[in-house]
């Protein structure tokens, strides 16, 4: 039912890719969904890609090259020239996912492709398309949809529905404009079905409609089709005309792209990786992070040294050093993760920002003091110096509630000033806890070993 | 166009509800979806959220608690009566929605509202559902569908789906069964518009169907619908029998909360918490993973207490403890991350472990030489101590080196044996990779200062 990729599937399928034997290969690929042999493409090396690429028909070479990871893709097209990318991919896409594919062209090859579509019309859609930001609804969106006029009747629908729909693979709903474009409303097919022919368009539609304006970002329209529900949502322009629609399944991978990015940056990964890219890629969407965090271990040192002579002292003073970083570290990403997931999903609610803080330093001081007095229980009885438990609970405690502060208030003023929260996760949050953890750690001991 | 919740507003409203003048609330949400009613109920007392609750028509009151956070809805859902739930709520929701509300309940309530539902066709429907795993394609899907049978032609059809219709909100696609409601295929309402009236369902209906299992976790479910971009899928029982259907919304529900899950493990939260909640709640779902914390913090001041006498003379082999504590953590949280992401996606590629881990190790090794590079370069221009800058940077890179391929190994060995691998991500990792790499910092130290 579902295609699972094997080694011995992809030798038996090579085999037959060098061999030329087309029928072989059709006979593999039957019943294979696009989504299959983009996988199979990936797995590929360029050669017994392309090989078996000139293999595939039409329809299932374009929408398997549209299923590709955008680097592999990019790399492919470079080995198929403009005039076939132009009538074999272009011509068989709808123009959302045609312009998306152009645009990762070079400005020369896009030229080139553009002069070999036929379709005029597609062609000049296309080029609508690539004016829009690619991360605005106008990027997202597809020009192919079922449009009526609102003085029509359902039989007159129904006839240039008929005209239309074969341009359209998925209608899901029929928008309403008037003689001008502007979008009045929509009308589902059910009701189209279920009324008499006669029945006039304005007398059936629904005039109810969510839309998004062509320059809205792509995770508000994300958002918004998720908060309502949407499975499609109309696009317009300033003054209300119809543009095009956006999808859901395009929209769900916004959801997860926004996703993983938050996710890889709380995990200290600066660049969208995969488990897949090659050492290089993952060494270099990973070593900016562990750069901050040696820079932050070496202030940390130096903080340490300033304390030398203490430490010399006192040497059990740094037993603790690991826990009082580790645990300023935790608390600050727990604080900031919940509010940028807050803030990613306009979940904050109504609070002010004073009552969030206050709620924060509730939570911080109940960990606080649960934690601080566990850790001075552990000094009382198995190490049996009382000072040094007094250092490193109160040490602790203040540090869990700065730290909890703190991991709240930088994403949140982060997002104030427009810049993305999930930076202050992290890496980051960490380091800067770590630091100050020690420092008041060890100026603690210190104010209480002169004492 | 959007609604947005402000203070004013929710004062306005709530002073029209405490003085009962219905028409002033209706003018207020007029025009407002369910979703934002259900943001207003959040924001109200509880006694607030009841007036008015009973004041909303009854769709709007069903469909809007449907949009409720589960908690919120559980507490509220105690302040209504079961005949009330029974005749506002559940007869005005569809099947999979009325069940996964009335499975909130206690036993004895569910009990009685099933027992007030007048529509025994719907009410036997959710006792159906009922019996179903949440987590699985049975707890997903509803029982609303439009079917046809394969041997009738369009005419009867159309008339069948008119009639089925009325039940049906969104009917995307329609189902074609044989005569013992075995899945045969589906046919889209376009094909039906557009065919003549006395052609035959099987001569026009497509064969190539994605399905699910009903026993399908829901996991699976969403990234079967997301990866071949389906809006809604069919689930068959053993047999291959239809019994229902899941649309992409309740998936999108899915897909969110499993990458909510993954970020917040990442972050060292171990509920699904969100900013809104109280302050007890937050505290719970961070407790436990700050007491690991604790934990390895406890364990790290004895690895370090083992090494005492010579912190004393060496003092200044404490400065360099946060550094590699810190580095341990964050480069084995960046390796569990790719593969928990890598699992999540299904995009680990067909590479062997072995291949995964020589590639981690590569990437370890680059990380580790350029950082250990950085650290000696450090302590030999800035400290002038050769030996410390020896002991620091030899012991880094091994610890990079041994947290990466342990951050690889342990979400997959987690994964292999059915547990959630995200497990593996943010505390857990960080902390055992901390006591490792003290430990082995430490007798890097005894070794060389004993030579």
């Amino acid at each position: 039912m579902q295609f699972e990729l094997t080694k011995d599937y992809l030798e038996q399928l090579n085999t037959a890719v060098e061999s030329s034997s087309e029928d072989k290969i059709l006979e593999l690929i039957d019943g294979l969904h696009a989504v299959d042999v983009a996988e199979i493409l990936d797995e590929q090396s360029t050669k017994e890609a392309k090989a078996f690429y000139d293999c595939l028909p039409n329809e299932m070479a374009a929408d398997a090259l549209v299923e590709l990871d955008e680097d592999v893709r990019v790399r492919f097209l470079k080995e198929i020239s403009s005039e076939d990318i132009a009538e074999r991919i272009i011509e068989n896409l709808d123009t959302d996912d045609a312009a998306d594919l152009i645009g990762e062209l070079s400005e020369e090859k896009q030229d080139e492709v553009i002069s070999y579509i036929e379709d005029l019309e597609h062609a000049s859609d296309i080029i609508d398309l690539l004016l829009y930001d690619e991360d605005s609804a106008g990027g997202l969106m597809a020009k192919e949809l079922v449009k009526v006029k609102v003085d029509w009747d359902v039989a007159t629908c129904i006839t240039e529905i008929r005209a239309q729909a074969e341009e359209v693979e998925n209608m899901y709903t029929v928008y309403v404009v008037d003689e001008n474009n502007i979008l009045q409303g929509r009308i589902s097919l059910k009701k189209l079905i279920l009324a008499p022919d006669n029945t006039k368009i304005k007398e059936l539609y629904n005039d109810e409609l969510i839309l998004v304006k062509v320059d809205v970002e792509r995770e508000d329209v994300a958002q918004i089709m998720d908060k309502y529900d949407l499975v499609v949502i109309p696009v317009i322009d300033e003054i209300g005309r119809l543009l095009g629609r956006i999808t859901i399944d395009d929209v769900v991978d916004v959801m997860r792209e926004e996703a993983e990015k938050d996710y890889q940056m709380a995990s200290g990964i600066s660049e969208n990786v995969e488990s897949s890219d090659n050492a290089w890629m993952l060494t270099r969407a990973r070593l900016p992070w562990l750069l901050i965090g040696l820079f932050g271990g070496i202030l940390g040192a130096q903080v340490i040294e300033a304390y030398e002579g203490q430490i010399q002292i006192h040497p059990e003073m740094a037993f603790f050093i690991p826990l009082i970083a580790a645990m300023a570290g935790n608390v600050g990403v727990q604080s900031s993760a919940i509010v940028v997931q807050g803030l990613a999903n306009n979940s904050l609610g109504l609070d002010s920002l004073w009552k969030k803080l206050f709620k924060e330093l509730l939570v911080g001081l109940i960990n606080g003091v649960v934690l601080a007095g566990l850790i001075f229980a552990y000094n009382y009885f198995f190490t049996d110096d009382i000072t040094l438990g007094i250092i490193v609970s109160t040490s602790l405690f203040v540090v869990i509630v700065f730290a909890a502060i703190f991991g709240t208030l930088v994403p949140l003023m982060l997002d104030k000033y427009k810049i993305d929260p999930a930076l202050a996760t992290g890496p980051f949050i960490t380091t800067v806890n770590d630091v100050f953890g020690l420092f008041l750690y060890l100026y603690i001991g210190y104010l209480m070993y002169a004492v």
